[in-house]
């Protein structure tokens, strides 16, 4: 796509998605002419509107049903066809109270305008307005800033599809009346919308709790509760290949393995500033002899007093932890989430302590790492954001001149290394600038992955300090990284990339032995015996199904090899190749076998 | 020894400590004629006596010092050489309380025994008492059930020796009045003695708390907690490298690796019945949306809901789920103990869920795997104490035919595998026999290692099934095992077991490659990166120091090679090899080297 840097906001497609909002609540007014009206924005992949339909006699809201859905996008088509210009104009407060009479939202919205609360689109403002804006086509206004296309018939009736629709709380508030949502999509063609939905239907097939069930990966458990994972062991195989992956590459790139408890004094995070600054974010503390102890959060208050554990020089620097630390946090339930939202995880987190003039190669070091993990998974299409302060805001600690050295040094890594990347001045933390990577996955999903954070704030809480080539104490800079950013997400993350279907190296079973015959099981245990020596994670199907149905048990649990032995195999010392894909190798001798499957591990190669 | 399957209460060295501790009081009222008598017992490695010697003006207790210490072992060596004999007789409750007037504890514990509370041991009883039993000798008598030597002179003057004192509460209680404890041991002879004092001596140094510091193995830092442990990452290393040992044994034998959270619903533990059963050794609930967590005092619960992700049948059984778990447990922080006591710590946990049938041989499956263990470091003299039920008492669960099997399928086990073992009837748990492992460490220190226990309450109370061939469903026992016990305390062990020099396949630094000038120093390097590469932990010691402190550093650290490079290894491509223990390998070629270390590391050998 040719707006790939534009904000979305200034795009042809926001606009038309912004129109087919407008449209869609003029089709629900067809239907139900009492509907009272809420927001009605473009999202991410389309657009929504927020609708209350009054109450059944029972006193139940009223909903959208399927059919319902069905026939308001019949008559949205129908509108788009028909075409009219979309007009933009202001007036006064009382106008605008008058013109929205019968629809006590947009009378919530106004007075808030006025009121200096709430802008036209919803978005909280502090400057109370005397004129507000609309957008009007035929019969249909709304308080809207636009921007829009100039006619509807710019929405394309082919590219627009409802998608579905559910409750959602005025102003997202669960105190507030639930209204009716619905979610739709637009695109600029009917050929875009078509591979929007295939993308879409392919998302469902990959969903990560689906395939995480099916391929017994993980599970969970009300009894040991919400978003607390149970890994089960294929998916504690998967989780501690990926482990050691990252492990070797730390350790060949000079980090020092350390393991912290998962909880700490409650003074530690009043040390570090965590407590109460991320409260609500918290599990609550918990009394122990007087004293409070708290789950940990995050790992960095930890490794803090790893380095004062002993009186550091600049000799020591830089100094690498690295751990893979289990932390939790306090996530709403409505807000869980298979792998990729929970309150447990494991980050392979680590703490680079730095001396200011070390940042830049360190920054280097972890970006190659990162980009490293990257490209071993096949995720090539990467970005990065870097995260700068803003010079006339006071809330950014530390020397503004330490501030402008590091910010240096991302920019300068990221010229070094090649990476592309975008500056949004505002977005760092309040203690330091950071890169954020941005990778987008085989539906073309992008995912926040691998955080890289330099740190101007803990050394200083912790009084972190190291004795200078000139004798002198000086102040360490931190860094934290975590390319993974936690076992949990990316995991969830990885198993809709790959489909379940793992490359060779990942897969937690690697082949599965299939004797035809009972009296071929003798040979197979042997085979299975010899490759399971090798190294590999062999299974031995010795049951008494057929071979088509053990393939196929094989494949659906998407295993990477079957290796059939009948009597010809048996009688030469081979294994009969098939693959997932249920390519037909056919017969290679064992040691070929291993040869082959140990280069593409070796290679972590992604084709069999 | 000779005795060493008599239970200590009945051996000659057990009387020779109750006479020396009876002296011992003796003695003490010779210095201070109006102390007050506690209790004084023996105990495992000697005996000890409590006293009140009145308080001073200031209201502080009077406490022994040093050289008060020193005078009453010399009073108390005269006596036992004048020598007199222990005499028993029984009285009533009255003439004892006339005979005890002046001792107010003496007078509290006849008054226990008359109301049936404790014994004259001191233990607590449920028989109240008409008459009480005094063990006399010259004028000191004391409340007491023996046995004793018949004469003082028994207990030979030079195998006798104090060796601290220090607080003690009246009856263990710290509610109650401090008293002065003198600790003292005594043997049958005086080289036993001098041998007891050389492993004492040898302990201190070895203490894995000393050695933990110097070696930068773990820090404790206050701000964290009481009794959590940082792992600094020399070991981190060791850690990984033992876990990664079990992990592969593990794999070996046909486990599954799972992973769980480390909190759980208080409802799991309600199901499990740890809770509120072990309520005192866990840490309090944390609320959350009105639900209650707790950090997990055991994973068993965990596992079971593991067990019950999917329906299973006999074919899934056996079924061996391993973690590596970390859990919490309440301790007191008076009995916080370096790594041997701690509140947080890491089982190398594992479940066995098994059919009956199959109950023997995974037992002799697991105790081959502890075996090994042992056998690795170095630790051969093993001992084994099998707990089972008391066929009168009704505190035990479970069908009394199904225990019969599963003290017979460890026997059996034992039997199979030739380990000793003895029998203690009522010491099983509620819910199953168990069987202790007793290793001898090379300071003749006996630690209890390696419990296996089996269990068929969880599975009752987890309503676990399986689908049995009969097509019925039946209920699974479990096996719970873990051999190192907790990657913390066995750490601690191993540390004094080994004195920090642990072998080579265990130590976090392999080797350190010594240049001896700076124009060794890139040599030096390419040396370290092949050593790397191959899969060493090396370090490159480039600083300025001569060569001589380089290798005395390397040896303080008992770093097990130090590869010294001067010009004519250089020229040689070779490395010139010295050992911790000071001994000189000379040179060497690089890829002999590599060899040779190679060969140790794969054996697990203890030498170098």
């Amino acid at each position: 796509m040719s707006e790939e840097n534009i904000p979305y906001e200034q795009t042809e497609l926001y606009k038309i998605r912004h129109t087919a909002a407008h449209v869609l609540a003029e089709a629900v007014l067809v239907h139900y002419p009492d509907a009272k009206l809420g927001f009605g924005p473009p999202v991410e992949d389309g657009f929504y509107y927020d609708f209350d339909l009054g109450q059944e006699e029972n006193g139940k809201a009223v909903a959208f049903t399927p059919e319902k859905l069905a026939e308001i996008e019949k008559t949205m088509k129908k509108l788009l066809k028909k075409n009219a210009p979309l007009q933009n104009r202001t007036m006064g407060i009382a106008e605008a109270k008058e013109l929205f009479a019968d629809q006590p939202f947009k009378q919530y919205q106004i007075d808030s305008l006025a009121e200096g609360k709430l802008d036209e689109d919803g978005n909280t403002t502090q400057e109370a307005a005397s004129e507000v804006s609309i957008y009007q086509h035929r019969e249909f206004a709304d308080l809207c800033r636009g921007p829009h296309v100039p006619f509807t018939k710019k929405v394309r009736h082919n590219a627009v599809k409802l998608l579905r629709s559910g409750g959602a709380y005025w102003l997202g508030n669960e105190n507030n009346q639930q209204l009716q949502r619905i979610y739709g999509t637009a695109f600029e063609n009917k050929e875009e919308l078509a591979e929007f939905l295939r993308l879409l239907e392919e998302a469902k097939m990959r969903d990560h709790r689906k395939l995480g069930r099916e391929l017994e990966l993980f599970h969970i458990s009300q009894l040991v509760g919400s978003g607390l994972i149970l890994w089960l062991p294929k998916g504690a195989t998967l989780r501690d290949i990926l482990e050691r992956f990252m492990r070797d590459a730390q350790i060949k790139s000079g980090y020092l393995p350390v393991i912290t408890p998962n909880i700490g004094n409650l003074e530690l995070y009043k040390t570090s500033g965590h407590y109460p600054y991320y409260k609500d974010s918290q599990f609550p503390p918990i009394e122990v002899d007087d004293e409070l102890y708290m789950l940990k959060p995050m790992n960095c208050p930890h490794h803090c007093e790893v380095y004062k554990s002993k009186a550091r020089s600049y000799r020591d620097l830089p100094l690498r932890l690295a751990e893979f630390g289990t932390v939790y946090r306090y996530e709403k339930s409505g807000e869980l989430n298979g792998l990729t939202r929970v309150r447990g995880f494991t980050q392979d987190d680590a703490h680079l302590f730095t001396t200011p003039d070390q940042l830049e190669q360190e920054f280097i070091g972890v970006m190659e790492l990162i980009q490293h993990v990257f490209t071993t998974m096949g995720m090539t299409d990467v970005r990065a954001r870097l995260g700068t302060h803003e010079l006339d805001n006071d809330k950014y600690i530390g020397d503004p001149a330490i501030w402008e050295k590091g910010i240096d040094a991302i920019k300068g890594a990221c010229d070094r290394v090649g990476l592309p990347y975008t500056v949004e001045a505002g977005e760092a933390a309040f203690y330091g600038p950071k890169l954020d990577f941005i990778v987008r996955d085989v539906l073309k999903r992008e995912w926040q992955l691998g955080t890289i954070q330099v740190d101007f704030n803990l050394p200083e809480r912790f009084d972190l300090e190291y004795v200078g080539e000139d004798g002198e104490k000086h102040r360490p800079v931190m860094i934290h990284r975590a390319p993974f950013g936690s076992m949990e997400r990316f995991t969830g993350i990885l198993i809709e990339h790959f489909n379940g279907a793992f490359p060779l190296w990942l897969s937690p079973v690697q082949m599965v032995v299939i004797p035809i015959a009972d009296r071929h099981v003798a040979y197979g245990q042997k085979v299975a015996d010899e490759l399971r020596e090798a190294g590999f994670r062999v299974e031995l199907d010795a049951g008494s199904e057929r071979m088509n149905k053990k393939i196929r048990n094989a494949q659906l649990q998407k295993t990477p090899y079957m290796l059939v032995i009948g009597d010809s195999e048996q009688e030469a010392g081979a294994v009969a190749v098939r693959t997932r894909n249920n390519e037909n190798r056919g017969a290679m001798s064992v040691a070929d076998f291993k040869a082959h499957a140990q280069a593409m591990v070796d290679s972590f190669a992604q084709e069999l």
